[in-house]
């Protein structure tokens, strides 16, 4: 049995290397040097090519290098197969304080402050007493943020595909609950699983049924926002302003609108990083789970894609 | 007797009136327009000219029109007269909420990101783990900042001038406990009152004394800050960065290097900004005060400055 690390555009040998150190006894190779595609049970994949999937008769396992499977192309593999994600606390805490801190910087207006600093102009902004945020997706990171926005003041609300209980965060459910919930909303959180159902959600549809002073906030992944419907709602005036994470193609490129919007805040896919040591852990884990034939943490269920 | 409103640089007409409906038997006038001056008892100031003093026999209170009372020449008033300020309870939240927001936007390097985004460049901060906020100065507003970043998972101390038992607080006292608090610092937050003791506290031998990644934020008074040795500090890299709210001359003049240093955030001196309508209230009460020789409120203990 082997180990194959499938990571697509960039040189992997360093994690290899610290895989082999942990695990000695188990064959740990990168996909461009494998010798027999026939031993290899267990795939460490982000956007691995999509050729590689056929070429492996006896996958068991497939681990996502991150929090999200959907750079794994779920439909490619075998029923049998089983999919796990990474799963790390530090993530939550590192997104709820990204969250927080780009919600309050939209409260208090930071960009249009650092505008008026590079024209000289002293000038305070209105002051904005917005505090209704909503959260669309309300997994483990959602659930972080939510708790971190609810001490800090902010009245919240979440939009979630199946039933939750949760102290002071209220709860939407399906189109309709998504219908009644945008309205009353200042700032979009979007945390969502990219999914089927969830890719170009944040689209012309959903941004109208926003008020005009309401933010978004992106920290999932591009693919959730329909470009060119943000651009038409802020130039319009139908949306005050967003803060993005994520975008289709990263790095954006640089040619792209959304650089030089002054109503878009861009940060590069750095919102919650994962620490490269608590992954390694737990792909040891997954990997002597499989050695062990014992059940397998952080699955995710291949019909839902989370 | 009579109410004299001496607000520099302004037209009080608005607030006089205001007053006046409030209180239809007491005379209120404005300093310019003021007929009588013996008769004036209740002075409401925020930089009156100097040369008013001396003009009222009669003078019995004093009220700021803010929460500081730096903008009063104490030292031109008779001993017996009064001195009261303005407490609204609402400050405290807007200044919790100013430092929180600008203490996260320097941890998360937020300013460093728009620059970034201005110059079409993806390319991700280093990730920082700073968690010490040291506050200078711990009345009504310190405490609230303090308890607002303790909620949010900071490590604060607290430079005060008299004994204060507070839970998850470190409290340090005199100069030796302000040598000892500094090096410990990531963001060293000043909301001192501006006193004869504490005008350039923030000079280079405090500035010496924190670390080079330290952080300043300003939300007191500009004259608490020597500007030389904040720029000096600044530009050899013996301090990473400032956010100031409050300027030795504001508006901020254009020409001020502050403006365009890019290590410095300014905001225009709206960290927490009096509600009218509380501010007309508190006088109206201390006004009633004097008239029925009940105790005044919120006084400002004089050989102290607040």
């Amino acid at each position: 049995m082997s180990v194959l690390v499938a990571i697509g555009d960039r040189d992997n040998s360093k994690l290899v290397s610290q895989l082999q150190a942990r695990l000695p006894n188990i064959h740990i190779e990168q996909y461009s040097q494998c010798e027999d595609f026939s031993k290899v049970e267990f795939v460490l994949a982000w956007y691995a090519p999509k050729e590689l999937w056929a070429q492996l008769p006896n996958l068991k396992v497939v681990s996502s290098f991150g929090a999200g499977v959907d750079s794994i192309d779920l439909d490619l593999l075998p029923e049998h197969v089983e999919v796990v994600r990474i799963v790390d606390s530090q993530l939550e805490v590192d997104m709820a304080e990204y969250v927080l801190t780009h919600v309050l910087a939209q409260k208090l207006q930071l960009k249009e402050y650092y505008q008026k600093q590079a024209a000289t102009q002293w000038k305070p902004n209105r002051v904005l007493s917005h505090n209704k945020v909503a959260i669309l997706g309300f997994g483990q990171l959602g659930r972080a943020c939510a708790q971190r926005l609810v001490d800090n003041g902010f009245s919240v609300s979440a939009w979630a595909q199946s039933h939750k209980d949760v102290n002071n965060v209220t709860m939407y459910y399906g189109e309709h609950g998504l219908n009644e919930m945008l309205p009353n909303t200042d700032y979009l959180v979007c945390l969502l699983p990219l999914t089927e159902n969830t890719a170009g959600i944040i689209n012309k549809d959903l941004l109208a049924k926003l008020p005009a002073h309401a933010v978004l906030v992106n920290a999932a992944r591009g693919q959730h926002v329909i470009e060119a419907d943000l651009l038409q709602a802020l130039n319009s005036d139908s949306l005050r302003a967003a803060t993005l994470d994520a975008f289709d193609q990263e790095p954006l490129p640089s040619e792209h609108p959304y650089w030089l919007h002054p109503k878009i805040t861009i940060t590069p896919h750095c919102a919650a990083l994962s620490d490269v040591n608590c992954v390694i852990e737990q792909i040891e884990v997954s990997i002597q789970c499989l050695t062990n034939g014992t059940p397998l943490k952080n699955r995710v269920d291949r019909t839902k894609g989370y």
